[in-house]
């Protein structure tokens, strides 16, 4: 096992009816800035809802931070909780108003010009106003850590960043917030999961054991609940194992002291960016293929997966892990989620070549051996 | 799934060498009295290596808290931190260390005349003198969680608490400080990991398949790690592999929205109280005999552990839970922990009679079904 620190002070509060706890979560005295997405708050019940707990407190509002949230609009964020001197951010949304809360608590309190350094340079966030959450949509794990993955259109990139001043101090999560939405959004939220889970745990043995459970507990529940999202989108208790599911994939406790990869985010992070694909979008089309690219050295774990979480025992580890991915293809597809670029009518080698030239320009290599050169992203890319 | 708050602040450092990292862990300033056991942290080198950590704090030490940490003793170190006007407590050792610190910092800081009414009549914590932990032996998971277990000489009492104010602000958990753990500990340490998590997995369902199978996750690799054990104690991915389990069997998250029953635990804190039997060992004697007494209502989650945990599958239900008994016993017994009260020269019938008057006399009846009566707790007793 690696050495590591664990850290993840949200207060989680799950169940039915738990946002009027934001009476007490939120303090009495504050000046909240309230922000949210594209609206959908207001035809669920949850605007209200929210408004209600809140009531006391100076409130105000900002709505309409995008699906892969932008600088441009979250720098108007907080111009104004600047102006109002809010003193706490509270996020009702998903992953990414949550990570546009984030950054928008960072910027607020960064003393240099642009805080888009954050992201560009790695600049420091040394202090950000405190941020609470009601999650309305289970997918990113934003919840309860401390990353945030911000746009920025003048340039089409996506970056990310990570700052323990930016974990929420709680989050609210009822299942029920999550029984209207989209069937592509709750798609969207078991494959990110999903695939959460596998950048840290399809990669090689550190001797966790424990570790290595604690994934394929996720990974063997969503599987299983998956199709019964499916077949009954208004059962609490599916909808509860799937948020609670998407939580624990990421607030970092399974990459504890374990390697990690994340080469399929950073890849997906440049599709997003070029070609505008949701993020779970692009983490189904790359995913299998890097999987197969790599194959050679996440042997072992890809095997133990196969056996472990689609119970394939039979053949030789080589027939069991192709075995394996072909299964995580099917229950993708059986998502309704595509994995192929060709379902966007995206030119795989117009893909290779323009995510591969930006790793060429930027110096980035992947993968938890640092193995994956510009040169195989483009592999990759051709075979997807 | 049932509602639930999950809330576990500590900060986990995790890892060989990671005692020195106290220099930045406990603040600068701080006036620290540094608790520990028994002494053994003097021969082991843990004393050196924390005392040259805090290098410039002013540092005040309290050593010989008791395995059932006493009230008594506790009372005196609450003393000296309030007559030094102690701003920062560093427990260094087990779960006992660590639950009579958690005691002194919420003494220290009680308004009114007597702190025992904290246990006693479940007084309110409103507020602790931080604290932080270096842990010396895996075991109670007291490391990241709100609870104490505390005994009062005077009365034979061992009664437990539990608060927010005296969660640790940090647990330092470096796996060679247990190389040199007497036998007896080690194996002390797994048994009550196990049964931590057995009292929140083997009650009921209410559809928790992610908590399930962290649970599992947690029981498979103690039984998979504790042979290692006993055949290599100085490897190092074994003692990380069991301190890591430990920790996660009570931080709580394995509890989360799930039917919990802590009737062992209730039992066995009388016959420590009453026979002086380290805590491990009463649980280990309880547990089997417990399981076979409320098999109807747990025969679900019993035969589920019997099929993942155990392995077993062939037989029925009744049959594979009974045989899932008998492997946990044998698991037990292959630690060289006893599970009979014999072992120890108390008769059944004396134990049976004391525990269960205890509960009269209190109006106590345990269980994840509130069934356990004192009745039934000396029929369990009995069959010890």
């Amino acid at each position: 096992m690696n050495n590591f620190t664990f850290f993840a002070p949200t207060r989680l509060v799950f169940g039915k009816g738990t946002i009027g706890n934001l009476a007490t979560l939120v303090p009495q005295n504050a000046r909240v800035l309230m922000i949210y997405g594209g609206g959908s708050i207001r035809k669920n019940g949850v605007y209200e809802q929210v408004t209600k707990a809140l009531n006391g407190r100076t409130v105000f509002e900002f709505g309409g931070i995008q699906p892969n949230p932008l600088y441009e609009t979250c720098m108007q964020a907080a111009e104004l909780g600047k102006k109002e001197s809010v003193d706490f951010l509270l996020a009702v949304g998903g992953g990414s108003v949550l990570d546009g809360v984030k950054f928008i608590a960072a910027a607020m309190r960064f003393p240099a010009s642009d805080p888009w350094d954050i992201l560009a340079k790695g600049a420091e966030v040394a202090s950000a106003v405190p941020l609470g959450t009601v999650l309305t949509l289970p997918a990113t794990g934003s919840e309860s850590n401390s990353f945030s993955v911000m746009s920025r259109k003048s340039t089409s990139e996506k970056l990310a960043f990570s700052a323990e001043a930016v974990i929420p101090r709680f989050a609210i999560l009822d299942p029920q917030t999550t029984f209207t939405l989209p069937a592509k959004q709750t798609r969207n939220g078991v494959v990110d999961a999903f695939v959460h889970v596998m950048e840290q745990y399809a990669t090689y043995s550190v001797n966790t054991p424990l570790q290595d459970r604690q994934a394929e507990a996720i990974l063997t529940t969503l599987v299983e609940e998956g199709p019964r999202l499916l077949a009954g989108p208004n059962d609490y208790d599916t909808r509860a194992n799937i948020m609670w599911c998407a939580t624990q994939a990421l607030n970092t406790l399974i990459g504890c002291g374990v390697a990690q990869d994340w080469a399929t985010h950073m890849i997906g992070h440049e599709l997003t960016a070029l070609y505008g694909l949701d993020h779970a979008e692009t983490l189904a089309i790359v995913l299998p293929q890097l999987l197969r690219h790599q194959k050679q050295t996440k042997a072992a774990r890809l095997d133990q997966m196969a056996k472990r979480v689609w119970g394939i025992t039979a053949g030789s580890a080589e027939s069991r892990i192709e075995a394996g991915i072909v299964r995580m293809v099917e229950f993708f597809e059986s998502l309704g989620m595509p994995t192929r670029l060709a379902a966007y009518k995206i030119a795989p080698a117009d893909a290779a070549a323009k995510v591969s030239k930006r790793f060429v320009d930027r110096g980035t290599t992947l993968g938890e051996h640092q193995d994956l050169t510009p040169d195989r992203v483009a592999a990759i890319l051709k075979d997807c």
